[in-house]
């Protein structure tokens, strides 16, 4: 069964690339899946619609290979897509890729797909008629839009802040931005839409008011979900967290802090989170910290798929690519029920090194299939059912008559005191047994 | 004015060092104040009364000198302190340094003032003689408690937790235990009642449950305001957070995150926050953004002052020394209104090398001086008025009156786009002059 | 072929624990091995000679399960062992551990294996007294020792250091220490002597003279190499780098670190390191890198085998358990010509929770196995060859001959500008396959 | 006395803002110094020629403000200097600023001061333009050159490393570029040439070869030693390390590395280092400590004086600001007897968003007198004398002839069994009045 409806003429960029195919574990094909194989069943169901990878487009298509010490490396015929022309023939080859993969969905920001204008207005026209292109592309080949988003803060408008400027009409561009790519997400049918806030925080606290912009930010998510349901759009609105980079303190950190802001302006039921390895590592979790937190708030909704480098302090944004990782990501995904409007999207991007068009899909093709085979040892895992039947029985107490008592209130502090003086309880530890569990991980990785 | 109702009989630990009295900046006397001026006004208070200084009980008089790789290096009189002697003993030594340094307050857990006992019983029985003590000392020197708290980490029954270990007899336990600590705080007119939850977390995922943990940790800190209530308990019950260390992860990770945990278990009005230096940077913060962030969320109680070493990952509790950051940590406390119930607890240990009685002196009279001057600086900076003035300045553009009606929730997203387009907003960024007010703040520290 | 000559008369300790067996990949008895098979030929050499487990003495029977805010959760029946029964109690089920696993190696430091004296010499008396019962448990199991070291860093008297105390009579001490510790280890045929510096470094650089500690070191360091020729110890002197913890800086910082300490001490060709994933982490490294270097540098000894956690800020010294770092590990392990004297110590231990004896043997599984499955991956990189064989093409050209006269400094910067103007050279940028390599990694991990 | 010889005429970028003046500790004018007065006599030396203040190009007339995040904010009447005229108004303006500062020094690359060529020739021709121009302004304005250096990181070809690049072309093409910037800061008197090696690392392991690149590094750094001498030039070589950004593991990585490296290839009494207090911190390390082990080590040259935020992960050259951070710096400049041919560059950026020009002579003004108020500070503690008496005195015993003994190699490791056996040695710890010497140190900062 074909994973695309169709594929588009080649524009040259891949040269002879073929449809990337599942040839199994023991290919030494570098152009070929090993582990994903979309039509396999894990768990009841196709391993395309639990893994639902998007590919991105701004580290494949936009970002020219630069970083803080060095320029572009990645010379790319549409660069530097500043008029429609180089904006369609991107979209060619960002579709062809797309194809060549087998990727059902893609992700954008609107200043990824349109040139920039001078004005809003500008804008506007250009990402209504790159969205009129993507929907021929779409049709053409039956990738879908795993969520759109507004880019608030490469522009040197925004850099003090899009929701949370100290200037009204930096929020009122933000906003009407917002609309805009809210309408080209809802038109493109779009499973999410989301927002990440890289300016929204503070670079200094000598010039910031932090009551002030959480009000400004607590009433610029609820004017899109307000927008959303006005117009009927079903998707899910996703906040991304970060806790800073580009700027010092980012106010959407962490799930933890994310949840906080949400209870406080009333969104708790509204808004759900797209979670990224990197962000993680950088708030000082593991990934599967913030997915398992996610989870126990009800919070869950997308992932951004990468990995940052352990000894960098920044976010590198790299093809995830060790499996024990990626097993324990998916396991928590799938504990808590698997993706609903979410899905896998790839927000990582090549090594500036890493110049060769043919590097953009073998980037892919690892990436793809470490999570491939981390959704099959996380299904292994769950099927096994030793790991989630040792949680259940560490906690077997707790659902005890008494316990669940104290549980629902009914017992006050004293009565503690009372219960541990009549029985004269003296609990002793049991053992954790942690390195049992990791070895018992060690078997499905 | 004395600031201590008298002085105990000598018991010979600190040898002849005399009450520490304040000589003034040119003084090179290292066992006296330059800066610490208990009666000299600082925006029209007492700076005693501002600072409201405490010293704590474990790191001065239980702490024997060990760390991960090394043993005691301290040699006291009173350890091992297992038996009611030599915990008078101890408390003998410790109010004569409370009144040598001319200290306000103290702060304690159980664990630190009594023996530890084999059952519950002979816990309780223990504090409450060790209550009687401390009454009388406290009578004696006038000398008050800032704040009591329970050890619910040391013992190994709390290896796992006490309100969210997987044993409902520990939460039972632990629950009984702090119930006889806010007994005794209360009898000894404790101004706050703190809680730390160093084993509320987790070491490994794979054996955790964190939404039946959150549950357990919910009910318990009601348990705690519902019986704060119930015995007419005036003081503020305080929650101290910190990410980690001793556990992996500990549920009260900062100041975002445990408001976050009050929202969801209805209790932001109920309980505020106990900020250490040394927490905040293990969590990612400086700790004036904990403080900020306290007061705009309204739970700002009090500080466990102290600093981490930047370039040490574990939390080294050092005495702080660096009056430009402890300036912007009194500066955004008497932003915010200055200590209510709460005040500047010294949660600062000796270097284990500082092995002589007199260190324990030195240490804090350079802990309460650069407080001090901290807090001259934040006040001349409050007073000077450049540093508010500017951020009043920068978000002026909110007060009109439309910016007011956005924030009302007067407008949609899509009044934001006629709005746009109407007036052809283009906005101009302004400079965040972030040197600037740097320059400004070293005119006063 | 057995790997211990004998097993000792059970002391009951680890109740009805039988030799762990291999049972191959399949098995799911968390008691037996499932990757290592000590038999198995890797690479033409016996999966146990390549490896050559060790088990350290320190962290299994020794370490009380205490951390910075908790005491002991382990009972053990041979604690406080501060007498020479307890000691011998302790070697006993040591020795059993050892033959349960099938470690054919161990490791101990001096204050691990006998009780604390008083002196000097009563510390010499107990610990050749404890030498002769090893001496008696070695020939009865056939277990060797990987190597044996001082501990100059426990006792209040190394508080400030050891070679680089202020004091002389410390350095002495710790001198005359290391003395009786080589001497044990040349009588029990140890493999390789090591040194780890944990106190030599500072706390304060205020007061601390640099230049004056590292003369004390390289001075007790060159003692170190003259005794070993003096008595014909044929074993390696291994110097194990860590950049911190527990003193704020260690001179030993990392491989580079110690190399240039080396030179500069004239002993680059008298010791080698041994290496550490826990500490390579804490120095900002992978453990690969220091691996890498040390092959570079001509001085990689052995290697201490667990690993951080990547979200602690300090020595988690867990087992290790991540399948493709230890494959990588082991790779430039093999690619350096794998071990001579060295081995693979695990410097691991359990997690304060993880009470039962049989998590002491659960761990070493579970550390075993996944350091045979990388040793299996790692080798079957390079007899794969695609890794290695890329490396050597990507630097072929310095294999010309122009190329080689610049190396052999023929050439002057001058001939540079020649060179470039005469051919007009404009070197193209060439892709460095990142993201190609780490898909080669994961077919093999 | 006027530090400058002349104003050259106004480009008008700044406006009408005057040369800076001191004004003293009491002037709240941001426009004048309160604590650099050039010629205050400090330690019987001016001001100015203790601190050797440098201006570098990099940061203040090329960096556009843009991050990983986000684009150009700064509005530059040059930008983008891809032609001559436009790289002379550059030019214009730097020089204004230099003596609106009254900075004695500048310091520069080659790519920041030349508009970039197609060809080395290019560069070349371009490169002695400019030289000319500036040997003009430096006439005209009496600023010098503190040091050159050329770019070896920025433009795509030096991807994968300069000296270090696995294509031979590109080391030549690299070397022939450090000769032209030799040449031109020989012909502009540059009191030294420094080399930071961004690109000299790796990426990945995967593809890498550390003893390739090491023999390729030490031929380079070994052809621009003797280039120097050939060709007369006196200044110092410097080398400045950083451990990783761009590149994920630098070569230089910190003092100790670089100095085991210059060991290695017989270059340690050749050349000296460049210390960072942002590229100290992220190494592991404080500034304070790098200062340090470089006089110890013999190889302390210049630094580049900024400061890195301790939240965030990546270099953020800030200005300066923490007084007694600064003051512990230059205690450990003068404790090693001063700046020579070093000084202290600025290698310090204003935040993107400081996009007034006045910014620039703020962030400096600022830099200026925190580094002029730890001067006076470090001058007050050297002349003060009790913290380098504290370290003497620590060290005294082993000032005694047994102890110079063993550090003369006199005796072995045997000797020292005989001396502890024969005096019962037993050393007595003496505490290490680390609060105390903290307290002295705030005496003065």
């Amino acid at each position: 069964m074909k994973h695309n409806k169709g594929t588009p003429m080649s524009t040259g960029f891949f040269k002879d690339i073929p449809a990337i195919k599942f040839e199994g574990e023991n290919s030494s094909n570098p152009l070929a899946f090993r582990h994903y194989n979309p039509d396999e069943i894990v768990m009841g169901k196709r391993m395309e619609d639990h893994l639902r990878f998007a590919v991105c487009y701004w580290h494949n298509f936009v970002w020219p290979g630069g970083d803080p010490f060095g320029g572009q490396t990645f010379e790319r015929p549409w660069f530097p897509a500043d008029e429609m022309g180089l904006a369609k023939l991107k979209a060619d080859v960002a579709f062809e890729m797309f194809t060549t993969l087998g990727a059902p969905f893609f992700c954008f920001h609107d200043a990824d797909v349109r040139p920039e204008g001078k004005t809003f207005a500008e804008n506007t026209k250009a990402l209504e008629e790159i969205t009129d292109y993507f929907a021929g592309k779409m049709e053409e080949t039956g990738v879908k839009l795993l969520w759109g988003t507004a880019n608030l803060f490469s522009h040197r408008r925004y850099m003090a802040g899009a929701a949370t400027n100290p200037d009204p009409d930096v929020f009122a561009f933000g906003a009407a931005t917002v609309k805009t790519c809210m309408d080209a997400t809802h038109r493109l049918n779009g499973e999410n839409y989301v927002l990440w806030g890289g300016r929204e925080g503070y670079e200094t606290l000598l010039n910031t008011d932090m009551g002030r912009e959480d009000a400004q930010l607590g009433r610029f998510l609820n004017m899109v979900v307000e927008y959303k349901h006005k117009i009927g759009y079903k998707g899910a609105i996703l906040i991304e967290p970060k806790p800073q980079e580009p700027t010092k303190h980012q106010y959407d950190y962490d799930v933890a802090t994310v949840y906080g802001f949400l209870k406080r302006h009333g969104l708790e039921n509204e808004v759900k989170l797209n979670l990224e390895q990197g962000h993680a590592i950088l708030a000082g979790h593991s990934f599967e910290h913030e997915l398992a937190l996610a989870n126990a708030l009800g919070v869950l909704g997308s992932i951004d798929m990468n990995r940052n480098d352990y000894q960098s302090g920044w976010d590198t944004d790299q093809f995830p690519n060790n499996a024990p990782e990626v097993a324990l990501a998916y396991y928590h995904i799938l504990q808590g029920g698997g993706f609903t409007s979410g899905g896998t999207n790839f927000d990582s991007k090549l090594r500036r090194q890493s110049i060769d068009p043919e590097d953009l899909i073998l980037g892919h093709i690892g990436g793809m299939d470490i999570c491939a085979r981390g959704l099959k040892a996380a299904a292994a895992m769950i099927e096994d059912g030793t790991l989630p039947q040792f949680v259940e029985d560490r906690y077997a107490g707790w659902n005890g008559a008494e316990a669940q008592k104290i549980l629902a209130g009914d017992y006050a502090l004293e009565d503690m005191v009372s219960y541990v003086e009549k029985a004269n309880v003296n609990p002793e530890p049991v053992s954790g047994k942690q390195e049992y569990l990791e070895n018992v991980v060690n078997r499905f990785v």
